[in-house]
């Protein structure tokens, strides 16, 4: 059996050395363990991000593995510490929402509180629990140990709630950007659901005033500099801008709205 | 035997999670792959930046490491996935010459194209063949495949074509820069070959109306914001600044021309 | 037994491959090796930050652990590459002060040159002794090589000198700025020692004309936007602004002198 892969997605950048404190710490109780950065780069405390993007990518991770995601801007206050156990994977964190997107529905969830005394450095700070309670939890885990002995049991976990797309008057869809990646590329909170009554040739998505028609099926089919719509691959729908930064180009991004419409045929 | 090294280099960036999918992909499917990063921060399809880094890494490397580099402007498109299989490395990427540096004389490479129905995600995307495709093939090989289990054998691979050195009339060299790295020092397409003729402390670089006189042996010989010439880590002529930015002093990038003269002695 | 960790710290970034390079070096001698990245973002060449990163990672690693660090203007000149061999790790790099701070009192230390002829590279640079000299180094020592056969014992290593705290008249302690993170948090040399005079509660901070009053035990005990004092997990006091940058506010950064008394109750 392969030693269990432990995954760490932060906001804590990768300049300061707080990400090697984690790795030394899982390490130093769990020789055996292979971790991957998921992300430190998300954006300063913001959880959705975090959420979004923990959301993608644990699922490509075998079922034992440990994804701890740190983005917490209530450390040191009473929000808990805890880890979900799941059938697809288990994750420690803040309970602050940061976990939830990917852990998925609560009915299927275990959840712990991290509190065991015997795990927890006995110098614990009140500004980096990552160092402190999540990154020791991680070992522990790591290295065998059982799940039970986190803490003590809770019965729910803060969950993230995404805005929702609705249906307007008209037979229009309204959603809003939910993430800006690096490439300055917009993804919304429209999934195949919400576009399944269009034909893909035919809709077009009216966001900042700007109309972008149909869908394109790759980067490639689009020109240089085009405004472009796509399924991306997060299964959401997404603005690009063909090498350059659509976020810039429509001044976009978390929040703001866009429409979704079926252009008839004559337009 | 030590399991293999899976290499990647890319343009993804590190903020958006995509890396970690690649290495979540890999090491479900090859658990004992080792997983090393070359670069994720290759300018967005900047095709020519990720081949000359990938072919200063990979020599360092021992010849059963697989190298995955993904700078891919036409994914989704008709170019071809390519694995590449030299005595000194394995190559995978997109057929469109980010592999060919690194990979060297044709004569010398096996080529097949990546499209066993087994290995691809059955529900790829036409927006991150790394995830579906390539991911998947570096795990495979990585996990003991056969490296014709790849797909069909093709008897060529896209080559690119560094732009050459030449004598001017004169005895100059005319040359240019090819690379910009994150310090702003000025790589050139200047080899040991084109500056034989030369002896280092009489050479005479110009370049943007500027003339940089004498190699220098080490960045410590020079004085602190002075322009020099050196003979870099690459084997490639280069101009830097010392404790400064070349680039940004001349307006100097990637396609500056630049020429190479021997002073005589009296100058 | 586990194989042994190699940390790297460099101000290399890690656009250009340079990072990958140690990797491939190391793992070509010692394929069991467990490479950890401690941090390549150090801003260029600046020592003090390298030596203060270094020295708050490197304790929560185990005893065996090889660190390598790499900020080394000096590349080139006399100055000698070394292998320091501690109770609480092994330490590599240029012998410029970088690795001083993690090390610790010299009396604990056994102190080699690195000049073995059978490890350095017969091609090395005077551009680029991390691939050529430093990653050879802890390659070898990775994979068992006995810490005598670096090359000859030295008496001593150069030891950077942190600014010292000192009282002022009137009962104020003087410190300064050592450090700025990515967020813009200003660590200063300010550790308990020199606070053990104030009540927690009653100090005031004066930076730039500035008076931040009382210590938070907590980032979430701030408001937003409001600078903040606090003792981090550096143990060392820091200036923060909740949710935004302290050094931009401020106009500060290493070197800024600070202030620190104990408020009256009156106040």
């Amino acid at each position: 059996m392969s030693p269990p892969i432990v995954t760490l997605l932060t906001d804590f950048g990768e300049a300061d050395g707080y990400t090697g404190i984690l790795k030394g710490v899982i390490l130093a109780i769990a020789p055996e363990a292979r971790i991957v950065d998921l992300s430190h780069q998300i954006p300063p405390q913001d959880i959705t991000a975090g959420a979004l993007v923990l959301r993608s990518a644990a699922p490509y991770f075998p079922a034992d593995t440990i994804h701890v995601a740190i983005v917490d801007p209530g450390v040191g206050s009473a929000r808990h510490a805890i880890a979900i156990r799941t059938r697809h994977g288990t994750f420690i964190g803040p309970d602050n929402g940061v976990l939830s997107l990917a852990v998925g529905p609560a009915a299927d969830a275990h959840v712990r509180e991290i509190s065991n005394p015997a795990w927890l450095r006995p110098d614990r700070s009140n500004t980096f629990h990552g160092r402190d309670i999540f990154a020791p939890a991680a070992g522990h885990l790591a290295a065998g140990a059982d799940f039970d002995e986190c803490g003590p049991s809770r019965s729910r976990f803060e969950e993230l709630l995404l805005p929702a797309w609705h249906e307007v008057p008209g037979g229009e869809i309204a959603g809003e950007i939910l993430y800006r990646d690096r490439f300055g590329n917009l993804v919304t909170n429209l999934d195949d659901a919400a576009l399944a009554r269009f034909r893909h040739s035919r809709v077009s998505v009216s966001i900042r005033g700007i109309h972008v028609r149909g869908l394109v099926s790759s980067y490639a089919a689009a020109r240089d500099g085009e405004l472009l719509a796509i399924m991306n691959s997060w299964n959401l729908l997404e603005i690009a801008r063909k090498n350059g930064s659509a976020a810039d180009e429509l001044g976009a991004g978390p929040g703001t709205p866009l429409t979704v419409r079926g252009a008839s045929e004559s337009e």
